[in-house]
């Protein structure tokens, strides 16, 4: 500890590992720095890197209980959240509300705490009220997870669409992003939008005018209800799913209609920046939103996002652990 | 091994560490002895005083196999059965009759006598009709344990009461325990009942005279028809759930008038022991069997329950394991 | 290791273990060679000796992650590949289609590129329609395992069975296997035919004439409608479950009449060699196609198919996964 010379200045932007994560939770992008996010998207890459065959199995969450936490309906999200914790060693509990206690009259509030009280150390939760998350965060000392609440953030896809476009395009700042569909009633928009422009992009939503609330360009974004009118300066398009199955009647004329204003095929794809970068938080309507070759082809990165949804949810589940080991370190 | 000096002559009610557990399943408390009981206390204790970040993961269950079979749906039991089963580095199947071959016909016996083919060492088993678990216990040969038979017992939780009574008040001998509620339909209560009076506690039942029969008294309780009249000489009230999900009609008036009258809140509260402890095994139905002020209040248990629960069944895995291995070890 | 005598010149068949797995997939036992499935047999047999409670658990599959994707309902064969995997250590993905994306009208294929994205090295997969896993096996990476497909074929089902009778017999080449029930709707019929046919076995199918399709004679069985003039001839005798559950109206007159012209109760059995070896690949319907003394009898072996189905799925996990370390030795 002699004679050390002195550190040169770095701005943490570029040694984000000195960051240090003290959040106990995450549950929105809209309150995370840029450098927190940045951090997340470090920490996500080291997981894509690694082949768990090639190693051996990680260990850094063993002892830790991780609970899904489901109040609606979810394949990928959760299955991803559960393989994570697992791939860290984490012991996992899976709630799903039909095999459970709230068809006898509990409270969420209890539930989740019941949960916590098992030895819940993480806990990640969906629900279809915007705030659920929080409001647990309120009430429990674990970590709190939001997956997905209501039309306001899923903060994780949110991360694993950056880290995407990062890992494609070398950099999310200046790029211009467009989010097309259903912004009104889209978590993931919001989450995208939040840490879009903290990173320094540009971001433009693009839908039917009964989906595109005029509020929503408070948030710092740009409006457009023509896709053809913006694809050309996009450097990425962000397709957001039509949810068929909570139909809202008289949004939108037709399927059909939405396909052909809004649906990316492979015309309007030649109307398009040459490397385009085209997004799908999924699971997608084939035919719809985008056409299969579309989907399928070269500029369509859905399931890479995939891949990527599982190492931002390590990292994720890794940064609140870390920190929550710390934190009792100093206090013991 | 020379000149060493008598062993004192000590019971083993004082010395519970050397009582050797020999039974093979968990199938009630009624047939369990006061030192037995005792014994999976101090076990479950010593897995409370157990914070897994600060320890490596216990392995002692590792290649052993627990699987739940729950014929009727469970939330709290299920999942701590289960993270109890993971936290010893079990392997563990999760049976649901929903997606069971019992929808192609198979006898209850013959889908436990596959599970165990398949190589399941312990079976925890709910299930509608009382005694379902003792017909496996008689025709498996794997480890059953009862996790809710109909009306008849749940072991685990009269366990996780009785420890939380122990742990809260430093004794169960002496006290007088309150049972309040559906006396008649629960297994809790006839659990509670078993494992209090061989601790030797003073139980009162208490309930609407409908919810409460007569007969209970066999048992060695006293019933009573008026919380009020027991209130004041209660060191422990534990609050049954009503069971709205499987309403019985007719069997008390309201709702209302059952809340009125059974329901603990913080009047009531005022005109009990000044360090009563309340139980509730849960879920509840806040605002009808206890008031939220009541429930999450300094004399409720309520989550500390659901913390002993875990170890309990922890304990209970451990000990019946370990018998099997031991009388593995006598064979060979 | 200096004057070694030259090695004597045995042929594969009785030194299987010096046959490597190529295969990535295991979609079916008609494509599979004689020496191929001798060799599943083979190591499946070393997991039935197996004891894991005397040993170290395995951790074969430390870091490979398994998906089970069941779009049609199972209790067995779903916990029996899971908890496969898990006893080798593998991580796992339990994927359900009521919980899923499938609601939201993604497609199948989509689905499952979704899961092998998120990691999955293995994929076991059950569907209604014959041909869904080779489907898959086509447009995927990983290692498909069919676990069912439609009437097409159940390979593990049929590993299963043959090695429960060369357990039991001693061997397979030269036996005569009845294989009884609805034959056209099933496939544990199909791949026990491919695999007994394969390994020396003779194979009479048998049934009434609605339920025996005349075609499957091409595939080299011999036909019979009358089960009491094939029974004396018959080393073993498989008997297909009648699913209730989908029922086929006016394919055969009713279930009594059903039970007295193929169901194996005790006089019948009188009438066979006696040591005949009884097989059900279960659920099975008691007192329909098999009377409950002779399913708990001592020719049955219903009980050991489901133990060596266990073992035949973490064999063929095994060799899946290691072809697949093998080849990306070989690549790297």
């Amino acid at each position: 500890m002699q004679n050390v010379p002195e550190e040169p200045n770095l701005t943490t932007a570029t040694k984000p590992e000195q960051i240090i994560w003290t959040k106990r939770d995450l549950l929105d992008l809209e309150n995370l720095s840029r450098e927190e996010i940045e951090l997340i998207l470090d920490r996500a890459e080291d997981f894509v890197k690694d082949d768990p065959r090639h190693q051996e199995k990680r260990s850094d969450l063993k002892g830790i209980v991780v609970a899904n936490l489901f109040f609606e309906p979810s394949t990928r999200t959760r299955t991803s959240f559960g393989l994570a914790a697992k791939r860290l060693s984490a012991d996992t509990i899976d709630f799903t509300p039909s095999s459970s206690s709230l068809i006898k009259g509990e409270s969420f509030i209890d539930t989740a705490k019941n949960i916590q009280a098992m030895g819940a150390d993480v806990m990640v939760v969906r629900h279809a009220v915007p705030g659920a998350p929080h409001l647990l965060a309120e009430h429990l000392h674990c970590a709190i997870i939001n997956a997905g609440d209501g039309a306001h953030e899923h903060p994780t896809q949110g991360l694993l669409d950056i880290l995407t476009i990062r890992q494609r395009l070398g950099r999310v700042e200046g790029l211009t992003v467009g989010l097309v569909g259903d912004i009104a009633h889209s978590r993931v928009a919001r989450s995208n939008i939040h840490g879009l422009l903290k990173l320094g992009a540009k971001v433009i939503v693009c839908g039917p005018p009964t989906l595109v609330p005029r509020s929503i360009s408070r948030l710092g974004v740009e409006i457009s209800y023509h896709l053809d009118d913006i694809l050309p300066h996009c450097d990425v398009v962000n397709i957001l799913r039509i949810q068929f199955e909570r139909q809202r009647h008289g949004l939108f004329p037709s399927v059909h209609e939405y396909a052909m204003l809004f649906g990316m095929n492979g015309e309007r794809l030649r109307r398009a920046k040459p490397d385009i970068l085209l997004l799908a938080p999924g699971p997608i309507n084939r035919g719809v939103e985008v056409t299969p070759e579309v989907a399928d082809g070269p500029h369509s990165a859905i399931l890479q996002q995939v891949t990527n949804g599982l190492a931002v949810r390590m990292a994720v589940l890794k940064l609140l652990c870390n920190r929550s080991e710390s934190a009792q370190g100093a206090h013991g």
